[in-house]
């Protein structure tokens, strides 16, 4: 028997979390005075109400959380808040259709950063804050379900690669979450806040440094700008949000272990050194063909393949430049990193640097088993031995991605839009990524697709972010069967 | 140590076999009578020189072929074929550039079908009778492997899925090789004079009639007229090939056990109900759409589906309508069919749809896993447990499958081709399909390529015609170290 009532209280608590959280639009309104007071105080309370509601009416003293719970209070949770987050855009009418105001929230609190406005800066900024907001949550959340309480739970997949976690190790469960979560909180607010700092320095707005520094640690891809990052033409703030990007992609157990000085643990780990080869690989291959084949001065070459490759790998989306301009072949490079993704433990999405690295090492060795059919030759990570159950894991969870592209990419053509905006629409929101291709790119949003579409696009970035299992699982009959 | 000697020879062997097939040239030479005599008695003089010659110098009568041997003969065979097959087209100078001439002869020994020829009619009879039977040997030659030499040999990937293969099972290995070839030869012989029969019926040519029977039984698709099928404008020739392209993607050990009326073996292979499964959903789905929605009439809309789902799907590559007209949601339909290939042991290329199958079953017992940690849920395959190094090479091959069709993709596109075009050529010949979409779509060609882009692609037709590991593992250090 699923336990409903637990699933209704935890879900109550963290809507009281959300109401607290916005709470903190209020200044933000006050301080700029552009009538969105009314709409955000009326959401706020819906919000508190309902969740305090649900956490008093669902009082039950001698509960459990079951894996079964587990998966239902994941998906849950990422859909509750973004029905209650998009309350402040749609009662105000800032966003008039309701579909448009889902689809702006879940793809925010997903950190996916596709959007349906066409001009950001006609928004008030208080809801700009709040826009940018739904993405850090999201990525808070994704960054303390991953490494403290999935590993605990041994729910889906994601705990596979994040065994190794900070923190204390008692027995007792609360503590163990609770610590490991505070930790990982307080360094994701030290980026946060440094990265802030570093923008305001370079010029950015106050309100602009804090957005956006939101939206990098997120891996989410908000910007305040129409014109995205290109919007700030300093070097200097590309620089800094590409950093802070490659940052955000990185697995957060390892910052752990950089503030506490042990770099000898991020300088070995494999799934590390992986995605900081490819990043290097493809920063050089792009800037040497827009530097040398089309002609572009050294540096921005430079910088712009460094920021739109880093933006793509981790799955923000930010642009400093229309790469859909830089020609087929480059066009071709975007699309496919498109299906790479930033590390495990990291706020970034699509299929994970991990997993990539473990498929490489099973094709390398199938290569050498069939040479040496009766050596046993396991693939390892980090010197450890990679079990089968993993391998089946990361097997059926890339025939799950590439079969739901494929399958969606369908359906989205079937709405009349061509290969390269059909593809890279599912692309970029089951990666979590933002814009795509085509009619999708990263001068174009998503309000030209019709209702259906977006639903549809905001379901993939739901699946996406929760890494496949945790909400295919849910649409399995052995799930609701004792 | 590798022993050259025994390759040497055994390539020789095969050369004397090619040059027994190019004798068969030369009466539809003299009965056409249109030039190209001296170019084929010349191409056939040297290729039957070279491999007495070759047969004669490299003798050894200590030799055993271990597995490395093996696979230097089975890449070197294919190789050594287009090498002196390519001979007819550009001693006479048909196929002014050996570029282009190469292309066209591994083209066909794959049984590929891209083509550089804008023009097959005003090709002599007797090359375009050559052009045909490379497929028709390809075609053979891929079958005997993969259900006669691969299995006992135990070599590469291929034979993984080929255990049940008809025939004698006597300890000594020879008289099994020979009996079971012979057994495939005729069976494959069988299919393609009663196909010729049922064309000529309709009111193709005789010559016609054996071409076309040759490149459906070889899934090749190289057509006799620019316009592929589509020029014989007759419902009941569409069918009949429609009929033959799909035996001719199905394991031939099937239809082995269906002569011998054991047709229980067939219904019960969970590979061919996968296989004509999935050829009636798109067949069906692909129907409606040309029907409800482009408004084509019910028989044409549903023959012209057929048609080319069978044909994309089998690998074969005829065309009986430009689907690049058919709008982008069948367009990119198409696309995806181009992932899929062949059944095992059948004359199809691609990915296969025993590796298809396998992989859905992995995914599906994976949600199974997720909710019972504990169980133990194995893949299993007509009753079988499909045992754990199996899944490692369909992961591995997959990946490999797709890491090489997005670098070789990248590598297109550097030449100036849009994403549609570089994707596709890319599928179109490592799936060994033939046609793909935009600049390679059907009603196009191949000559367009610059030269590296010819020897490139002719490199891909290879590496997917023997299931990417058979090549892949010479190009390893562990294949030259003891």
């Amino acid at each position: 028997m699923l336990n409903g009532k637990i699933i209704g209280r935890v879900l109550g608590i963290l809507l009281i979390l959300e109401g607290i959280c916005m709470l903190t639009i209020i200044p933000v309104s006050l301080y700029y005075a552009e009538g969105d007071f009314l709409p955000v105080v009326i959401s706020t309370f819906i919000t508190l109400a309902v969740g305090v509601l649900m956490s008093q009416l669902f009082r039950d003293h001698n509960s459990t959380i079951g894996k079964r719970e587990g998966y239902l209070i994941v998906t849950g949770s990422w859909l509750i808040f973004s029905l209650f987050g998009s309350l402040p855009f749609t009662i105000g009418n800032a966003i008039p259709s309701y579909t448009d105001a889902f689809f702006e929230t879940i793809s925010g609190f997903t950190t996916t950063g596709a959007s349906i406005l066409t001009d950001p800066e006609s928004m008030s900024h208080g809801l700009l804050y709040w826009r940018s907001m739904t993405q850090w949550l999201g990525g808070m959340g994704i960054i303390v379900l991953s490494l403290a309480i999935l590993p605990i739970l041994k729910i889906g997949s994601m705990q596979l690669f994040s065994a190794e976690v900070p923190g204390p190790t008692p027995d007792k469960l609360h503590p163990k979450i609770r610590e490991t979560a505070k930790r990982l909180w307080l360094i994701y607010l030290g980026f946060t806040l440094t990265e802030a700092l570093l923008l305001k320095l370079g010029g950015m707005s106050f309100f602009d440094a804090i957005c956006h520094s939101f939206t990098t640690m997120a891996t989410g891809g908000y910007s305040t700008k129409t014109a995205s990052i290109a919007a700030f033409n300093t070097p200097y703030i590309h620089y800094v949000i590409t950093v802070f990007m490659v940052i955000a992609g990185t697995n957060f157990s390892l910052a752990y272990f950089g503030l506490h000085g042990r770099f000898r643990k991020i300088f070995t780990n494999e799934e590390f050194l992986f995605y900081i080869s490819l990043l290097l690989a493809f920063i050089i291959g792009v800037t040497a063909v827009l530097y040398f084949s089309q002609g572009h001065p050294l540096e921005e070459s430079f910088r712009n393949a460094a920021f739109q490759v880093v933006s793509i790998v981790t799955t923000t989306g930010y642009a400093t430049s229309d790469y859909c301009s830089w020609g087929p072949f480059l066009i071709l490079v975007i699309f496919i990193l498109m299906f790479t993704g930033g590390s495990a433990g990291s706020t970034g999405g699509g299929i994970k640097m991990v997993r990539l690295l473990l498929l490489a090492k099973n094709s390398r060795q199938e290569l050498s088993r069939l040479i040496h059919p009766n050596a046993v030759i396991p693939v390892r990570l980090n010197h450890k031995v990679v079990p089968q159950n993993m391998l089946y894991n990361v097997l059926a969870f890339i025939v799950f991605y590439f079969l739901i592209t494929g399958i969606s990419a369908m359906i989205i053509s079937a709405m009349g839009y061509d290969l390269a905006s059909s593809f890279s629409s599912v692309a970029a929101t089951l990666g979590n990524i933002g814009p795509g291709l085509g009619e999708v790119g990263p001068t174009m949003n998503y309000a030209h697709f019709p209702d259906f579409g977006k639903w549809f696009l905001s379901f993939l970035m739901l699946l996406g972010r929760l890494e496949l299992f945790t909400v295919l699982v849910l649409l399995t009959r052995w799930f609701y069967k004792n």
